[in-house]
């Protein structure tokens, strides 16, 4: 059912120190930055193979990342998979009991759907499920 | 320099509660378990697109894998990105200043070779290069 690694959310305190490291060490390359009003962020993103890095800034204290990066520091926040069909995959996944924080899927970086199971499903790693946009 | 990421390592208590959600949930394929001697863990492979999840159990009180469980819990462990040549990958990033925890590679799980960077140097995010080992 999961495709791939779609990308790997990194919670940061600041982009521009952030990005350095993964373009210039790395090498990964640098695809811009674009920020998600719903979930209160700006995002970098360097692609690595068919995956991203997403390097994720707090643009509000009360962002979950502002929360994440108050309570843990900086370091990773999520893992996103991806999958064709989010709706079926959700319905799956509800139908086998697992537990989810958006039953529903709601809008993310680069017109994609995106839906985060929930913590108690997953040992306490935040796992975010999602559809690539249209293009 | 960097290909993809060849694995995320997560920490778990036990592989056999942790397996079926990357296998059964998510649909990942199951490739199996290793015990890795010099890191003290056991690792189960699932793989997902050109990736794998390993799943890390560790196997003594004194295994890197048992610190971190007993300081931070179940999660994410580290990311491990892939390169052709590990030598040279590593010469780069002394030669840029990048601080190491592994200035020569030692022998991972599949024959691999990796080695790991400081935290200090990654922003948080404990993290390690590899070359994948000969079939």
């Amino acid at each position: 059912m999961t495709k791939k690694i779609n990308h790997i959310g990194i919670a940061v305190t600041n982009l521009d120190a952030a990005i350095p490291f993964y373009r210039d060490h790395l090498g990964m390359a640098f695809e811009g930055t674009e920020e998600v009003a719903d979930q209160k962020v700006r995002v970098a993103f360097l692609q690595v193979g068919e995956s991203r890095i997403e390097l994720l800034e707090p643009t509000a204290e009360d962002s979950p990342v502002a929360k994440f990066l108050a309570k843990n520091g900086e370091g990773i926040h999520h893992i996103a998979y991806e999958v064709d069909d989010i709706e079926k995959a959700l319905a799956g996944m509800k139908e086998q009991g697992v537990r989810l924080i958006d039953e529903t899927p709601r809008r993310g970086a680069h017109n994609s759907l995106i839906a985060f199971l929930h913590p108690k499903a997953t040992g306490g790693v935040l796992t975010e499920i999602c559809q690539a946009g249209e293009h």
